[in-house]
């Protein structure tokens, strides 16, 4: 290692370490990391009490995760990382205007493996949920647009009062989740009651940063997906209402025009969303939990 | 906020978002850390996979942290952070060779408030301890060399077995460490035993990326000194012994020619540190202890 005597020598000491890394792949991950953290340090004039704050505040995202919170996948998504990551690795499809065509979207925290299994045409309340009435009727295609056979499509959404059944004891277990198949046709359907847009929890650092920043911390209402078939990309999906206030403000920066579903106002007051999900060849690979 | 359709989009938006920051100053380091947080991803094309397992890695630096141990603050100087911020803020000193002559360094996670008060030509030993005595003579003085009186000097080391006593059982409360104050001529002096470097603990996120990139775990030896005077920037110092063997592969990156300390090694065997101590014009003010 040179001896450091300034603050470009700490710069090139570190980045020499760093090429010592047997793993490619993490050789290149951790030269850039090095590059941009050192670059940020740089450019800020970071003080000596703010580097203090900056690692306190590190440790305070995992200090306040557990099992049912996850604060550094919520700050990620808070500052556009988890929706910049989506785009970047889901940029096949491309409209006219330079749109990306993906139905890929956050994973958010509150995916649980082994979602009850439900029949087409069922219900996925599992306790009395009062609020409106909503039939969703989706089409898995492929990246032709010939539908998908016997996908298996986990499905989960927060209630009318924007809480998931793991935050609430009001709900029961696995309330508003169901695991559908698709039939011969590409098709799942199923009723449930209209989600509706929540705050996300700001008594952490994103909370903080929130108010700082004078952000409301909704997210528009959404229908969250997980779409597995062998041959495919796992697909990971949100569709947003498009009748919500907080749509072209979303504090996880989610929303695109691609992801935004028709939530369609029918006679008798009940609604009626039907969305077509697109999968692309790749790998069937389902993600950890983020939270239990 | 704009419409998100591709990954450029997202970074606008976010942008836009943080230009709302009240505060100035935080406005400045949001809209930095965007751009460098967002740049790594880019510049890594980092996959939806490397992105969860990311945000896992954070998680677990707050979840290993705890009273005694802050993996937020080893993984800062494991990547040279916690050093690039000190020569950033401490450069006002240059050798002709471009060299910064700072006595500032690195906190470390192991001071404590509250060192017993000592006597100059007292001893730190608070349990019997095993090994080569070293005398200490600290000389301290301002920017222009003229002796400081009456600076308060927190001391504190690790044992010569590489502990510090709020990690090891077999030592005292408060062993190794001392508060002392320097007389008319800025002097202090205390007797100790000589410090051995020590290995960071490697049971954690910090300890995986070491492995990973061939990296041994050693601190070379070195004496923690906070000084404390009412007119001047405290002086968080670590002075390094130039006989270790790890002197040039420090794994936090704190050693410079200014902050290391000539160990000299005297007829009967035991050691003498003099090492001069400078600090500059500035605010008197106490960092919060890392750890309890």
């Amino acid at each position: 290692m040179r001896s450091i005597q300034s603050p470009e020598d700490v710069t090139l000491a570190v980045q020499a370490v760093m090429q010592q890394t047997t793993d490619s792949r993490l050789r290149e991950i951790m030269t850039s990391l090095v590059k941009h953290v050192h670059g940020f340090i740089l450019e800020t004039r970071l003080t000596e009490a703010e580097f203090r704050q900056a690692t306190s505040l590190i440790n305070e995202l995992g200090q306040r995760s557990n099992d049912s919170h996850n604060e550094a996948v919520l700050m990620a998504g808070s500052l556009g990382v988890s929706q910049l990551v989506c785009l970047l690795n889901n940029g096949g499809v491309v409209d006219g205007d330079g749109s990306i065509q993906t139905t890929q979207n956050l994973l958010g925290p509150f995916w649980r493996m082994h979602s009850p299994r439900t029949e087409n045409g069922g219900s996925i309340l599992r306790s009395p949920t009062s609020g409106e009435a909503l039939r969703v009727e989706g089409f898995v295609v492929d990246g032709s647009g010939c539908p998908i056979a016997d996908a298996e499509v986990d499905i989960w959404h927060a209630s009318p009062v924007g809480l998931y059944e793991q935050q609430d004891e009001t709900q029961a277990d696995m309330n508003l989740r169901g695991k559908f198949t698709t039939d011969a046709k590409g098709r799942f359907w199923f009723t449930t009651v209209k989600p509706r847009g929540y705050p996300i929890p700001t008594d952490g650092v994103v909370g903080r940063l929130l108010k700082a920043q004078n952000r409301h911390p909704y997210r528009p209402a959404h229908l969250h997906a997980l779409i597995f078939k062998q041959g495919f990309k796992t697909l990971i999906s949100q569709v947003y209402a498009d009748d919500d206030e907080h749509l072209g403000s979303d504090v996880q920066f989610g929303v695109t025009r691609a992801t935004t579903g028709q939530f369609e106002k029918r006679a008798d007051g009940s609604y009626l969303l039907q969305y077509t999900y697109v999968m692309q060849a790749g790998e069937a690979v389902l993600p950890n939990p983020p939270i239990k």
